[in-house]
């Protein structure tokens, strides 16, 4: 039997509550990662639950209560007792910092806080561990979904602010209340956070200028799209000639910057520095189940001692016949019932077209045709077959699809 | 004066000599991190240095020799004295990672490889930290920054395959002899790494099918543009019913898949659990200091006792008035000379016009311009000025544009 790790849970809205699902899902699985098995110790809610008693029982305390009090008195006290605290609360994070990680260091613990910003976007990790000793001359980020949700539905839908916003309402993006993300707010605090780690300094909320998205019309984005732009909420945080600027404000950005392939509720973060020239990484920025998946990797993290190699723990077999999409491009000579001989073959192997184009050449013509997914044996050997008939001019191409749908 | 941590180093070439170069720029930077300065002990090329000399007065062995042998050899040497180690080299990882990795386990110590597959994307410190307990179902991957140079010029400039490969070999991104990278192998190697991380299972090189892009051509690319769909060379990884498939070929993407949009020498990986969704990280591939920057990244990791808090050692000043392009839009009268006087007022707060874009309606114009970036402060003093202009019929609306190159 494993030694059982006790996570005491403060709060159990819907992040909280998918921790919970989460972590007794993946119980099992980390006991190889760490040699020990978590275990949910005790919940805190409004109505039921004791701060003392949770805390006495657990080795760690998850913080998924949000708002700056009590919650800053219960992770204070936590960290005094000895307790490591996994925190996704980004207010209370860019207005309480440095009291928060001055306990963390006094008294040995560890605060660790990657859901906070840009959710399940490993943005923390990366800055605290890959770029340790880095250079950061800058970062921009999307750290907003409500914001880039409603943005995008502008610039794709051709909608006003006020209709994308209520569209954003009724699928869950934005709150009742969404004042806090409309207006740059909740970026700003993120901002703040990311400007601390990157720069190695005090940053505070008070400190970062925002501006909101309300008054962006469908006009704008109009007219941007035809010099090349597409608009974005993006948060700065840069070094410049007096110390560093920290910042968040609507902002075009030009179709090649990393950023600007970022649509609807995604996240996305770009560092820079001289020596990696840029890191983008991008991803769900909300959402229980992805902002649960970041808390429980801070959750293994302050369970691991120091680095270990664990031994494999399976022997999966390694498959070589899968499926896949094609594109497949033919030559044949262009007579009636051509395509129907292929489409007959492809069949055959249960093969499915998606798509096809076609172009005469002169007595030739030229069949392009996207397949739906199929196992690759199958696809070959329909290929085999459409070879050998008469009316092909040369072999048939072959290259994968990827084939998925993605937001 | 802090303690010293002594770095052996194997092999001088494009990315050792980076190396050695970053770790003496940035061992001050280094103290505050990890409480010690990190120095070079020693270094081991073709025609200088001992290895046994090396070993023994270092405390950790950074491996950018290349190649299978002797290279294995030292590293399992390295490893049996109690040695850290943290090596790029996916050829040794891919066909030895057994021996190796049992090795650190039965020694105690560290194996370090994120430099090994993506360069400073920091796809191997996500998958075994972050998503050490995730359920992983897939991932994909543009990890040749070769190839996709090649496939980004041929898709660009309708270039021959042989063309654009003659053209990344003229610019430093392909070797005289390119067939590691164009054949597959070398994503091969580094997509069996990923497969062993995300899988828990060992992968061996031999295991990887693998088809490369020498046979693919401009007409391809332009057919299936019609189509949507982009070329990329694609790594993937992935659960199937029998086990797990991993491969490398040519493959096309829909225009919103994360990956389409990853261009020129550039590495990108998209990571898909249930919980997570997808997360995609993208940064150049190789290159002397970039890979460096993975390195040094593992080597402080290596140097880190448990997570620590450390205390900022700066307090920059945080900027309020900065640079920025900007993007301004003007509905004034439709007459002589407006564009002239709006151009002597922003020409006064030093502002210059980038793009203009003019429009008629009716009785008046829209006039949309972008600015070169210039203070902030001087931006909005000119467009007060504009705002009290006899011609403006509304007040001018202003944003930001975020004006920069990217390749």
């Amino acid at each position: 039997m494993p030694e059982t790790f006790r996570v005491g849970l403060l709060g159990h809205g819907t992040v909280g509550s998918a921790f919970a699902a989460l972590l007794e899902a993946r119980a099992d699985a980390i006991v190889p990662v760490t040699g020990m098995r978590p275990e949910l110790s005790g919940v805190l809610t409004r109505s039921r639950g004791d701060f003392e008693e949770i805390l006495a029982g657990s080795d760690l305390i998850v913080e998924l209560m949000g708002g700056v009090e009590p919650t800053r008195d219960y992770v204070l006290r936590a960290m005094r007792a000895g307790r490591h605290v996994v925190s996704a609360n980004k207010q209370l994070l860019s207005q309480h910092g440095d009291e928060l990680w001055a306990t963390a260091r006094d008294h040995g613990v560890q605060l660790r806080f990657e859901a906070a910003v840009a959710g399940v976007v490993p943005v923390i990790r990366v800055l605290q561990e890959s770029l340790a000793a880095a250079h950061v001359e800058r970062i921009h980020g999307i750290v907003n979904g409500t914001t880039n949700y409603i943005l995008t539905e502008m610039a794709r839908g051709g909608l006003s602010y006020a209709e994308a916003l209520g569209q954003a309402q009724a699928l869950g993006y934005a709150e009742a209340d969404p004042s806090d993300d409309v207006s740059g707010r909740d970026a700003a605090a993120k901002m703040a956070i990311l400007a601390r780690l990157a720069f190695d300094t005090p940053v505070h909320l008070d400190q970062v200028r925002y501006e909101g998205i309300e008054h962006i019309t469908a006009d704008d984005i109009a007219y941007a799209d035809e010099l090349g732009l597409g608009l974005k909420l993006i948060g700065t945080a840069e070094r410049v000639a007096a110390g560093i600027s920290v910042r968040v404000h609507p902002a075009f950005l030009y179709a090649g910057h990393p950023l600007a392939s970022v649509h609807g509720p995604f996240n996305a973060v770009t560092v820079e520095s001289d020596a990696i020239t840029e890191i983008t990484m991008s991803g769900p920025g909300a959402g229980g189940p992805q902002t649960a998946s970041a808390v429980l990797g801070d959750v293994i993290s302050a369970m691991i001692p120091p680095a270990t190699t664990p031994e494999p723990s399976q022997r999966l077999a390694v498959v070589e016949d899968v499926e896949s999409a094609f594109y497949l491009h033919m030559e044949v000579a262009d007579r009636p019932g051509v395509l129907a001989q292929i489409a007959e073959v492809l069949g055959m192997q249960g093969a499915s077209i998606k798509s096809v184009v076609q172009h005469g050449l002169g007595d030739n013509a030229r069949l392009v045709m996207v397949l739906h997914p199929l196992l690759e044996s199958r696809f070959y050997a329909a290929v085999r077959l459409i070879g050998q008939l008469g009316f092909m001019r040369s072999p048939p191409r072959a290259i994968r699809v990827i084939d998925e749908e993605f937001t």
